[in-house]
């Protein structure tokens, strides 16, 4: 056993240090709790991995509201609808006058970089780059071990500890007795950054017969694109010309829309699943984002329910540190799933309506093209995907 | 070759004396056309013959305005909501409030005796209880023959023939080239009739952990129940007690709701499956109704999408016959269809969202939560179902 370096006492440790455990950290600060924020990825690791970039109203408003930044009000841009097209023809959902509300478009980079200045903005510890984290005594006393980069032992205790630690979450285990609910797609994303100009100032998110393509936006010079793909599809071995072939394909239609192209920058095969553990809690050990759930892609819901997430959770431990109320801890994971679960559907929705499932019949075809048409030609229908595309309101 | 007895020349000839086919010969006889009806049942028969009980708003509008009888308003009960039934309590999707419409309740059989009360007022040729149907010649002369009670063959003769003769149509197999589209689904639906005073003023359709049930009411002695089961059930082996554990385990809850209990006086299993075949016209043949698509039970719209058939039917022949239209005929399969596949997709919803299938996983169980939580704390999503439910515009 190496003797400790250190030890940190602090009243939460937070395990994970991308947007979700940033964000509580930035949250607890503001409410006078103190907390410390370890990951084993470096910084530059987390600001040069790209991942989702659209962001709820709420989102949004936690960001500003919360003092973090009021930069994704001037480098973001706002979505007031999305574009569904199939059928040749895009058809468009107005989230701002069906339900009076916008999406951002904003990389979970530029939140991170955005939390990351706020916490170092206002003193906080962060320590990235570390190894070796292992969480133990969640239940009486929680300590948090790890190594530095220099191969020197830590430990930090605390109160609470906080799995922020994403799909692959250390603390995960740790839940006692929890249930995992799990479901497999028969499909993936193929996911490309093309050095081109935006086709469309917002998303389309298309079905084709051969399948779905998502056509996103990064800069004035940079796009995200994707399309589904086969799971076992290697990335490495797709052409330029192969990927926009594809996406040609499924963008194809009779209203004059263009696909611009460019060079592909990079491109990757996205896993598609849901997961959903429960409860997300066990004694002084609560799980937030990834950690406890997965969403699959469709539908820009796993950034956000993270950060649904931690503002329910920064709520309950101000009650629980502040306020000595014991019983708020018993009620984080309800909370917490109640907003999982209709985004699990959500995202499932968004997933089914659009996507092609090899071994389906004509049918199935068929009927997609009859919900689609459906939901399109009523104004109820658009509110109710417009109502779960912006994010349902906090409980 | 047997002899013919009689030869009648009339503008259409409609092979099927059901609602849809009464129902059309009313709306041309509205208009100035001839037609006769012919059906291998006996008027008593399809009298007696359980089926659907819901109308939507436009069907019960078809027979008050085209004058078959408003004795729907006065014998019908018009419901202005339905309960869906989840997690142990009720939650009320209220049409009224939400799109302005009401159902009512109204057996088909009794659809059945209205028309067939006013094609007999009106002096119209019916002919039931004849076999050995042969339809031919329909892209040019079309012919239809059978046989009588006594044993005579006959003949008519007319410009259009309209198969409207169920699932198990003679007239379909005429249709060149057309497509036919499945869906089975892998589970059956358990109706029962019994004999107890109603246990609720609307329907309720229930989702619990074991599957779907229905509670339905036809009067103020007799109701209509459904419990999703084995598609392979032999109903004749249940008792009462194990018909009333079932529905009673699938209607329990916390809101004091209590299932009226009496003795069961018919019970069958109803199959369960999609189809729609296209188009639905081959040169002067048309189908309407169940000759051309199947929806299974969930959502009540196999009725109401054969009167949306025929309504545009009786327009389409009108523009044909009396106004030499010769395009008209042309136009019929994709209006026809467009309502079809809509409705597909609204039966399949209310069906998935509702079932329980065996072999799906915990995450599944607990996402059609998520979803039925979504939907009813929804004001959109109760408006977009209602919308469904009453029946949409006439295109």
């Amino acid at each position: 056993m190496t003797a400790l370096a250190s030890t940190t006492a602090t009243q939460v440790v937070i395990v994970g240090g991308g947007p979700a455990g940033l964000m509580l950290s930035h949250l607890l600060h503001n409410a006078g709790i103190d907390s410390v924020v370890i990951d084993n990825r470096t910084v530059e690791q987390i600001e040069t991995t790209h991942r989702a970039g659209i962001l709820e109203r709420d989102s949004v408003r936690l960001l500003v509201d919360s003092g973090v930044s009021d930069r994704v009000l001037t480098d973001g841009h706002e979505h007031a609808g999305i574009a569904l097209r199939f059928g040749g023809l895009s058809h468009r959902i107005d989230f701002q006058k069906l339900v009076g509300a916008s999406c951002w478009l904003y990389p979970q980079t530029a939140v991170f970089v955005d939390l990351h200045a706020a916490r170092v903005r206002d003193g906080g510890d962060l320590r990235y780059g570390i190894t070796d984290t292992e969480v133990a005594d969640v239940v009486d006393a929680p300590t948090v071990d790890y190594t530095d980069a220099d191969g020197s032992r830590h430990r930090i205790t605390a109160r609470i500890v906080v799995g922020a630690d994403g799909s692959r979450s250390v603390c995960r285990p740790l839940i006692d007795q929890a249930t995992q609910y799990f479901r497999e797609y028969p499909f993936a994303w193929f996911g490309v950054m093309v050095q081109a100009p935006p086709s469309a100032p917002e998303l389309i998110y298309a079905r084709a017969p051969e399948g779905f393509a998502l056509i996103s936006q990064r800069t004035d010079t940079v796009q995200r694109m994707y399309f589904q793909c086969d799971p076992r599809e290697d990335p490495s071995t797709w052409s330029d010309d192969r990927i926009w072939a594809q996406l040609h394909g499924r963008l194809a239609g009779h209203d004059g829309f263009e696909l611009k192209e460019g060079p592909v920058l990079e491109r990757t095969v996205l896993p598609f699943r849901s997961f959903v553990q429960s409860p997300m809690r066990h004694g002084n050990l609560l799980l937030a984002g990834d950690a406890a759930h997965t969403v699959p892609p469709t539908g820009a819901k796993g950034l956000n329910l993270a950060l649904a997430d931690v503002r329910v959770l920064a709520e309950v431990l101000d009650r629980t540190i502040n306020k000595s109320d014991d019983a708020a801890l018993d009620t984080y994971t309800e909370r917490a799933l109640s907003r999982v679960w209709k985004a699990q559907h959500f995202s499932y929705w968004m997933t089914t309506m659009l996507h092609h499932v090899d071994g389906t019949t004509d049918f199935d075809d068929l009927r997609q093209l009859g919900e689609l048409n459906a939901l399109v030609s009523s104004e109820a229908g658009s509110t109710y995907l417009a109502e779960g595309y912006t994010g349902w309101p906090q409980h």
